[in-house]
């Protein structure tokens, strides 16, 4: 049976299947969400409004055996940036939605008695949708084990914290991976909009599945046979993040003087040395855990870990570089055990670790917090947030409000949202990016880090202007399509530097659908994502004085190469000729 | 000596006077300022950083004998809206001002040293800048007594509370009143602006000024007798508002359907009666008190008061009609007294009513406060807001950041800014004013409620969307050449009705300068301040998706007429066109 769309009515609780359109049919993962965002949600809504929709979508080679394909998109009209937003994830949700033959769930209204929150169970050809008032009030760890004591068996899970039920913008949405802890739909407060839907969490049932079709099996092995080969040996994807993880580059960004320090004041860390990927993988070897852990089945980095404490005991895991630079660099704490803590009791929470990291550090620049007092970010996070209390709230807000409500000029974030762990000024391919991405400041939608600092796919000079707007326009293409296959960010390295890594991955998507997509193809899809939406933002109010690193870092040289952020309006909206 | 620009760099203290370009000679007000804004601030700047500026500017017939003609206004980049901001005034600022000839005072930069606050006195060709640590942490009424101390003399004050100094968003700018009370800058946070520079007060001295020189004084003196009559002959001008102050229209908007109550659920209060302005009447005539008072030398409206407490004890004057319906029937309190009472602490405090006001009401949507409770916004006011702690800054963000924090849908705010006592579905040519005007939510831009409920201009049904757009065009094209005169909003009502007013009005601006503006002239001005002010934010990034009434209004039927905001945005966009 084709796959179809699922869509859900939260207004009157009823589902319904259709077709999938033909225009669509080539569509997975960000494509899909993004196309469906544009051609259904009025970009003026109220993104916590009726009028807004959630997009779950699986990536095209989701649901195969193609290596690293295990991520699932999830769209709608961010509540963070006003504008559209992709997020996506491992965890077991992409291939169980892939397998049940579901190319998008939509999921549209509001309830219209809003006294409680519904647990949604998707399952082959049926959705249910039940209030689950016992539900309410608790945090992700508790509803996972209550989803398993349920079903007794492994069901993909979705779950918001009581942040995202106070429709914080912190908030994102849990998924389960395979190992039974949790990913997130990190970015854009999406978390938020789930819970102005009053869903508190989504099942998707593993059972009654299918294997996913191959038009073609034995082109698709072989494939996937270079494909893995080229994952496996790149120095990056094949070495550094599954020795090390993601926070191999502390160290390495530290030193390229772009690791964004005491809210974006130095682009060095005199926490480095405590925090960094070598110390870290030092203490999982001292204390049992483990260096490797695949956020989903398939994944062959295995980038994430187990970090234990110093009597063994589990902390935290997909305890990435984001999270301990946010906490450790950006807000100043020097304890790697502490931020692990700090880790849990967000994944518990179900909160984004770069929103809230970088709000902490804007809310020690307005008083409301000290630098590096970690404690008491713990505190607040346990206390305040989980509560909603008026302090709470106010960290709740993420880094843009703190700023408005502080009186802040030092506010990292562009559209709203705030800017990760590369600095604008001294790794400016990745400050074109983020200015320019219509996701708001997110690394993730064009890494050019790999060419400006990681030597991949050549060298563009990291503090200088030239070529970083064709950097950026190419990287950005080249990840919208990237982000419709379900593959994951760090097939880029691979991707940019081995000549037979990309053809294997469209031969891998041509071989499961009988088609024959070329390369030029492949950039035209990522070029019409990215085109449907910049349209929508536009519509939506986010126009090119959107497009905009903020204004302090032009004034304010950063340490330790003293650079500031020099664009021209002009040449920023460059990015835009294509 | 011909009209100077005085000019202030906060940055190192200093001072210049300049000679008024050729081009700028015929602006005033209004005028003035958006057009040195829109001429020197670059419109992506941070409304609170160092890039942005402060423009005072009296009327073009500030100074003179013309009746009402005491506003001065006041010109930055808005912190709320991130738009361009004209904020005009009573008080004595903008006569002394003219009579010093100063054609404009521009205050840019940002202290080095930002450890203290500044006082800056304006004289005859001189203005001193000095640090004024004694003044810090005070609020206004204070730093009035100390003013008048220090100068044994009437200087024209214009000061920030404790709110403005820690650059919350509700912050105003407070104006001494000429029997020594508050007037304010009241809207778009301008005092945050005042508190990122670092400056405390600003006086500006009476001595040494010379009388304001007219080109044709028989003409003048001749044209405003006419101009006079006009006002005080007018049924509004002349009986109304001196009768009853501005809050006559509780009764008169409430009966429309359009008073917008609990957070603009409902066009109607039910406190109507408790807090209208024909029982706040009888409570000044049996406590003592006047129902007349000017905000500046040369009213002849008087529609201010001196309001008492039952024990005749001063409780607040300058008691208007959008406090009294913002605390009174959006908020909930039914006591007018305590209304009073809250009026004279914001007053103090230097925040801007109507934003506070529509901040609680939705912070009572959020569950912070409980809808009514007005002991608590006191307590609040008093001791949070002042004092800056958590739940201070969150109702010192105003209305849109608090529905932020909480999640509200139902938040009525235009650019940002609270929507103003007249509901947008109810008086359909008000919120074409509110949708379009770059001021954001502002009901002194074009006040339609004029020809929609007051039948002045005519009648235009408020409920029906038949020439609303026109109107809110006409009249907010006359608002933006009558804001750069230093009249009061109140001459519009004998400019509609009676033909002898606009002409003596435009008469007296010939005689004051020897030149010879037509009708059309002015209507051109007007024009071009609009536009002007629109193409400032156009690049500082508010469009047309930002010319919006919120969405819920759309969805949600208001009582008691059960309408929606129903213009499409081709027919709000369609104001523009001209």
């Amino acid at each position: 049976m084709a796959d179809k769309i699922y869509r859900v009515n939260m207004n009157d609780l009823s589902f319904k299947i259709e077709e999938v359109p033909q225009e669509w049919m080539g569509l997975g993962g960000r494509g899909m969400t993004s196309t469906i965002v544009a051609a259904e949600v009025d970009p003026e809504c109220h993104p916590l409004g009726p009028n807004n929709k959630m997009v779950f979508a699986p990536g095209l080679l989701s649901g195969t055996i193609a290596a690293n394909s295990g991520r699932n998109s999830l769209g709608a009209k961010s509540p963070l940036t006003g504008g559209i937003k992709e997020s996506n994830v491992g965890g077991t949700s992409a291939a169980i939605f892939a397998k049940l033959g579901v190319k998008a769930l939509i999921i549209e209204g509001i309830p219209e008695d809003d006294s409680t929150f519904y647990h949604m169970h998707v399952t082959r050809e049926n959705v249910t949708i039940e209030a689950c008032p016992e539900l309410v009030g608790k945090d992700n760890f508790e509803v996972l084990d209550a989803m398993e004591e349920k079903y007794n068996k492994k069901v993909a899970v979705m779950t918001i914290g009581r942040p995202g039920e106070m429709k914080m913008l912190i908030s994102n949405i849990s998924v389960r991976d395979p190992k039974g802890k949790l990913r997130s739909h990190g970015r854009g407060g999406l978390g938020a909009v789930m819970g102005s839907k009053k869903i508190k969490v989504i099942t998707v049932d593993a059972e009654k599945y299918k294997e996913t079709e191959l038009a073609d099996p034995t082109k698709f092995k072989a494939a996937n046979k270079v494909f893995t080969k080229a994952l496996k040996e790149n120095p990056i994807s094949g070495e550094g993040l599954p020795a090390f993880g993601t926070n191999v580059l502390v160290n390495i960004i530290n030193e390229a003087g772009g690791l964004p320090s005491m809210n974006f004041r130095s682009g060095n860390s005199e926490n480095a040395e405590e925090i960094c990927g070598e110390h870290m993988a030092e203490n999982i070897e001292a204390r049992g855990g483990s260096t490797t852990h695949g956020c989903h089945a398939g994944c062959v980095i295995q980038c994430s870990q187990t970090y234990n404490d110093d009597e063994g005991n589990y902390l935290a895991s997909g305890f990435e570089y984001e999270m301990i630079w946010a906490f450790g660099a950006n807000y100043g704490i020097n304890d790697l055990d502490l931020i692990a803590k700090i880790d849990h009791l967000m994944d518990d929470l179900g909160v984004d670790a770069i929103e809230t990291g970088v709000a902490f550090g804007v809310a020690a620049e307005g008083g409301l917090v000290e630098f590096g007092d970690g404690e008491e970010a713990y505190r607040i996070l346990a206390e305040e947030v989980a509560n909603g209390t008026p302090i709470g709230r106010i960290i709740g807000s993420g880094t843009g409000n703190i700023g408005k409500l502080y009186g802040v000029v030092r506010v990292p974030v562009v559209k709203n949202q705030a800017i990760p762990a590369y600095e604008p000024r001294a790794i400016k391919g990745q400050g074109i990016t983020y200015a320019t991405t219509p996701m708001g400041a997110d690394h993730t939608a064009g890494y050019a880090v790999a060419t400006n600092i990681l030597n991949s796919g050549g060298y563009i000079d990291p503090l200088k202007k030239e070529g970083q707007v064709e950097l950026a326009r190419n990287l950005q293409i080249a990840s919208a399509a990237v982000d419709s296959t379900g593959m994951c960010i760090f097939v880029a390295f691979p991707a940019l530097d081995d000549p037979a890594c990309l053809p294997a991955l469209i031969d891998m998507i041509n071989a499961r659908f009988g088609i024959n997509l070329t390369g030029d193809d492949v950039t035209n899809l990522g070029k019409t994502i990215l085109k449907t939406e910049h349209e929508f933002n536009l519509k939506a109010g986010l126009g090119s004085a959107d497009d905009r690193i903020p204004e302090f870092m032009k004034y304010e040289p950063l340490p330790p190469h003293n650079v500031v952020w020099d664009f021209t309006n002009e040449e920023i909206d460059a990015f835009w000729d294509f």
